[in-house]
């Protein structure tokens, strides 16, 4: 079965939607925050955990698992659900954004039939295509797969872009035609840079191939906030409203507020689990870091009203221990607590949704985050 | 209160015992295994995964806390259990093990009023005493303090086994007289190193000062089986028969029933983390390293009978895959499963002394774990 979108609130002020997914692994509500599992796995958590914390779906990256252990061995597992013992939906990337980055030569490497690079793990010579991609992802078997594209730099100029977003839009038909798997939904991705014409046409053309959910990508590639929000704006306009919106690599929580005030459903990013490796908190008065000398001996909660399991059972203090004496439940507590606050501001958005109050939420938020109680994000 | 030990069943071929410790924080059956948790927090586990575990009392390093987080924040903290929120009984070693291990020359470093020796984490010069050993653990409010003793090396000459026997009852005297903690209960440390009449001596002085139970320290330092055994002959034979007496470093499975059969009551050791941190699993038919490369496409459990949270969930492929992508979760599933093996372990020695059979069980075991199905240990 594909999934399917069921739109139940449109706030009357901005463009933010609450809706439902439904997926062969259960429902989850949008708008949604997704914390990536690399390599087949959120990062120091266990399946109950994330099921604790709330977590709806989870992402996990193709070209990760095609290097190790194979998409092979996780089909033979029985997919990726199996191989990981995780019953609720994940989506997989397509690999393009991890390929990319390890793509030296972006002129030489990055060919019509697809894009050469070295591997992460022993730099021998790979070469990955929007039909392997797919091909990659049907093996994985996850709930929702994304179309092979490229990640558009920032900057990039016009000229660059025009024929990046053409060929993202080849692929994305190649890959299509290639899909292989009548239980998994896969998404097409809007490209175009910083360019309005470019993201219309994108946007317009990738819709035309009817895909079963559309994202935004090149977001977060070194922009600045303004230019972000506006090529959010400049696809969203041309996206269906019955299918899912979702913006890849977003986790900043302004970033996600302003995202679903634009119309997006999705997000995902590796932020929460990795600024827990350094020591790093989301606190509704911005970030803190544990490691801080003044938490030696605060014996308080990262945030007293949080209902996370880091905030029920353990103190600043100790966690800080934890941390400084690089003992990896410290990483774990904190990655808790860091994806547990994405969700939770996830779940107030969509409480807004139906009060049509998201704007107030929105400036008291920020007033607090970017406030003289916290650090500046 | 002080803890009180229970004997409820001797075995009628060995000198193995069941018994009850009642602590201020609960009761725990023994013969049992303590897993250990240097830094506050056993390696990668959280306090619901001991309980799950079924683990009665942890240990944790009062080195390594007096150096971090220092034991006046953990006083501060309310105790040690209080600072890691862990409401099971604690043991506490006395610092003497890791500071022995640091210290460069011997001859010179350690003197009859202390030990000098160098900080793991900064190289700064420091100086623990006997006095100074039990205030931190005093401080740290564990329910069962040791006293600071010298581990002496194997081999070592008569005449410094001599030396050094004679100093660590002059040290635990002095612990003794400084002890200041009515919650708390304090352990005497039996040394003499192989020899046999130093053993005995040891034993009976160290008894003559009326300690709360007994330790039996000095092996897993070198040498051979056949060595630890006799030491732990030639002590227990003059401990009291209404005290617990306690096999200090020890995780072997082998010498863990070895030990019971002599009568040992407690054991720890790092073995069953440290190992795990290398891919290593406990498994009845021997240890296994789950980085070999049969593992890859091996869908079944570590041990399908065994009931630990990892072996109920997940598959040699993908805890191989978490190793071998040096994702903690592995580390985590690997300890899980090995604590619980050494905690089942003692589970089943204890139903053997209730049936006299523990003979034809070290039997079956070593068959099985030494055997043709699985490697040495």
């Amino acid at each position: 079965m594909k999934i399917k979108y069921e739109l139940l609130n449109n706030d009357t002020k901005t463009k933010a939607r609450y809706g439902l997914i439904h997926t062969n692994h259960g429902t989850y509500e949008t708008p949604i925050f997704m914390p990536v599992g690399t390599q087949a796995t959120v990062k120091t958590l266990c399946k109950e955990e994330l099921k604790e914390i709330g977590s709806g779906i989870i992402l996990s990256n193709t070209y990760h698992l095609w290097l190790r252990p194979g998409e092979d061995i996780i089909s033979r597992a029985g997919g990726l659900h199996k191989f990981m013992n995780y019953d609720g939906p994940i989506l997989t990337d397509s690999g393009g954004f991890q390929v990319f980055s390890l793509a030296k030569n972006k002129k030489k490497d990055i060919t019509e039939e697809g894009v050469h690079f070295k591997s992460h793990i022993d730099g021998s010579n790979l070469f990955l295509t929007p039909e392997l991609s797919i091909q990659i992802q049907n093996k994985l078997d996850s709930d929702i797969a994304m179309s092979f594209d490229e990640c558009i730099p920032y900057p990039a100029d016009y000229d660059y872009a025009k024929e990046s977003t053409e060929r993202t839009l080849r692929w994305a038909k190649r890959g299509k035609d290639a899909f292989d798997n009548e239980n998994q939904s896969l998404f097409g991705i809007v490209q175009g840079g910083e360019y309005e014409d470019l993201r219309k046409y994108s946007a317009i053309e990738t819709v035309k191939m009817n895909f079963d959910g559309y994202s935004i990508g090149g977001t977060s590639v070194g922009e600045d906030k303004e230019t972000m929000y506006k090529m959010i704006d400049y696809a969203v306009e041309y996206l269906p409203t019955d299918k899912p919106r979702y913006l890849m690599g977003v986790g900043d929580p302004i970033d996600i507020i302003e995202g679903v005030i634009r119309g997006i459903d999705m997000f995902d990013c590796v932020l929460p689990t990795r600024i827990a490796r350094h020591g790093n908190a989301f606190t509704r008065n911005g970030k803190i870091n544990i490691k801080n000398n003044k938490y030696k001996d605060d014996f308080t909660k990262i945030e007293p009203d949080c209902d996370c399991y880091t905030c029920k059972n353990y103190t600043k203090a100790y966690i800080r221990h934890l941390i400084v004496s690089n003992e990896s439940l410290g990483q774990r507590l904190l990655s808790i607590h860091n994806i547990r606050f994405l969700t939770k501001l996830t779940e107030d958005l969509r409480e807004c949704v139906k009060n049509n109050n998201i704007l107030e939420y929105k400036e008291e938020f920020i007033r607090k985050y970017s406030g003289d109680n916290g650090n500046k994000n």
